[in-house]
């Protein structure tokens, strides 16, 4: 294990982007203070970049890196962050800066999603930190939580607000009476969307975030692959409306559950990312805009929220600095952090999970068919908690709400709805979350 | 540097009350999930117990100590738990702890509020740690990300509500319309106050935690008793119906705030405890009853917020079992956490503290009095940002919300009011907190 003995731990920055321009302003003008209060003196040894010839005002010249591997084993570089993103070259790095025994600090949820185990497995071997708190939920410190805080807690949910697009998305919809598109298209305008959104939309980035949360709540293996997702286009207008009157509001979900089960050494879990509705009350649904939030219910601690900025490049730049801190005293003194023990987790099949739904559907408007719609639930074993019809010309609208009930009865449901001739459009599908009935 | 090479670490808990118990409950029930999870073995070593001959169903007679000390000098004990509360017990069995090398890990607000740098600089001499995750808002992780998340992270305000029984008042005064004497005897009655409420109502707690957060935040001494303080019970059922109709909630706020200042070896804070309007929109609004949650504004990272439950038997058990695992690894590690650099604080004069107000007064209804009072405000440079009078028989009633002004210049302006005879009765004067004019 490698002893750092002087004050000095010289960082080698990987990526000049948003996060990596804002961490390197941190290292160059405020290296006084971040060793005043933390009292370790960090210094910026040297930043890899795609385009070195590229200005970079307040970078200085003889600091840039074209080759990134050769900064990553230059052997004054102690510590490695790598803010480059993709899972293909960062992995190359980050096990290169491993192997050379130098801890990895990273904001890249892809690669620790995808990788995260045979990183932790080679950090683990090298006796060197692998740190990754800005890889979830930019500045709002809910790895270390997990990791640290929580590591005797039983978790048995975490629900997470971990996607600031879908959640301006969202909010601008519900609060400014917007469609999806006008939405998505302001938040393009306002810097909160790409160009092209379907990552963030489509709840790929979110997926990611599911799997690492997963990973760390319980102690287990899972990979962003393994996350059953859906995404936020199908939430219309009428949704947001019906969900108001309700008392709830529409969220994009990434949910990590532990199922009952007798095996702690093969415990069943259940990862999704999906929009749901929230009760008004919830914590979570007073999340707004681009702000994310993670809820935990545990056995003995009960339920916590860790709410903040997800992005941006000074928040998530304020998480790396965390990191690099503990790793750097870390060093000095000969120390990694422990290794997460982890078990290989059993995937709960979607049909099994447990929930009550919110439906909204078109129907033809004359006798009888109010009955063949309830028979459909009733078929399929679904109790109906509430219903409503709005009408609307010859055609009413049909809200539903049920009491919970398996996913996979419920979309036996939807499928039978969709073969009866009065259905002419099923309208918002939603769970229900967090207002479970006793 | 004591290593303990062996898989088991033995723990000795001092004090078996409510918080004790569930932690004895945890670690005899529950090790091997524990050490799944967390991958160390934790074995209670002994309890130590006040009264002996109490039975204590659950706890086996031969780990019952009646000499506390005793069991904290036992050679077989590795880290020692104190959760007997009070300073001088607690304080002398602590340092008792220390001196023999033993971690320490408390839930003891009041000691480590006032003898959190002495006891510090033992765990520091020592090499061991001392951890008190649990002194400050219960299961929340508050302590560990500010020491360690947000080690490099300027902070510039921490605004707390760290007491439930007071935010149970609160939130029972205004969502069922009690009066604050109705309101605190159903807090009695649920078992969320004591029966004797000083400590809690008077802010007492609140500060204690104050001085806690605001040592960690600016890496700086705060006692207790340099924290100023007021406490609920003048806050009135009119307050808290003209907060509602104005948009506010009425919270107990702990706020420990670095002022601007050009000298970072001598930080001038602010730390204070005191009620106050806040916006319904900001997120400490919404936390409501007894639960907790720390607010943090820092440079880079921006808004946090940590939410969670703030007391109670199991929730502040698992924040201790959390520190103690720490302890645990760190012990086999021969590492212990750094020490947390301080600096000598500079108090900010109260007087110079800036802040919106509300004032709630009931005058003599005849002419010239609006203008006798408002000229009181402009005597003192207070700026008046709304008025509102309210008719009541001969009287009326006046409400109040002013500019940011000094405290000083409004403390004067109250003075000022006093003296006048047509003001019969000077009603709620409470601070507007979290919507800062720009």
């Amino acid at each position: 294990m490698m002893v750092k003995e002087l004050g000095r731990v010289r960082v080698g920055v990987l990526g000049a982007g948003n996060v990596g321009a804002a961490l390197i302003g941190l290292l160059l003008e405020d290296s006084d203070a971040i060793e005043a209060r933390s009292g370790v003196r960090l210094e910026l040894a040297g930043v890899s970049v795609k385009d070195p010839t590229r200005r970079r005002p307040g970078i200085p010249g003889e600091l840039v890196f074209e080759d990134a591997k050769a900064l990553v084993t230059d052997p004054t570089v102690d510590i490695v962050v790598e803010l480059i993103g993709g899972t293909d070259v960062a992995r190359e790095l980050g096990e290169a800066a491993l192997d050379a025994r130098k801890p990895l600090v990273t904001a890249n949820k892809e690669l620790i999603a995808e990788h995260g185990a045979a990183l932790a497995d080679a950090a683990a071997k090298a006796g060197v930190d692998l740190f990754y708190e800005a890889a979830v939920a930019g500045a709002i410190p809910i790895i270390r939580p997990l990791r640290e805080s929580l590591a005797g807690e039983r978790v048995r949910r975490v629900m997470g607000i971990v996607n600031g697009t879908t959640n301006f998305i969202l909010t601008t919809m519900s609060e400014q009476g917007l469609s999806y598109t006008q939405a998505l298209a302001e938040a393009q305008r306002l810097g909160f969307a790409e160009r092209d959104p379907t990552a963030d939309v489509d709840g790929h980035d979110a997926a990611a975030k599911a799997a690492i949360l997963a990973s760390l709540a319980f102690r287990c293996e899972v990979v962003a692959s393994e996350v059953a997702r859906e995404g936020i286009s199908s939430v219309g207008s009428a949704d947001i409306d019906v969900a108001t009157r309700l008392g709830y509001v529409i969220k994009l979900l990434a949910v990590a559950e532990r199922l009952e089960s007798h095996d702690d050494a093969r415990p069943e879990v259940s990862v999704r990312v999906h929009p749901a509705m929230l009760p008004r009350t919830h914590p979570l649904a007073a999340v707004r805009g681009a702000f994310n939030a993670v809820f935990v219910e545990g056995e003995a601690a009960g339920e916590l929220m860790l709410y903040g900025r997800g992005a941006g490049g000074r928040p998530t730049a304020s998480a790396v600095l965390g990191d690099l801190i503990d790793a750097a005293h870390h060093l000095r003194a000969g120390f990694s952090a422990r290794p997460i023990p982890r078990v290989r987790a059993q995937m709960h099949p979607s049909e099994d999970l447990m929930s009550a739904w919110y439906l909204n559907m078109d129907v033809a408007d004359r006798p009888g068919v109010l009955a063949a719609v309830a028979s459909v639930f009733g078929e399929h074993g679904v109790s109906i908690r509430s219903m409503e019809q709005v009408g609307m010309r010859d055609e009413a609208r049909l809200i539903f709400v049920t009491h919970v009930a398996r996913q996979g009865d419920f979309m036996k449901t939807l499928e039978g709805l969709r073969t009866l001739d009065a259905v002419e459009h099923i309208g918002g599908v939603l769970r229900i979350v967090g207002d479970e009935e006793p």
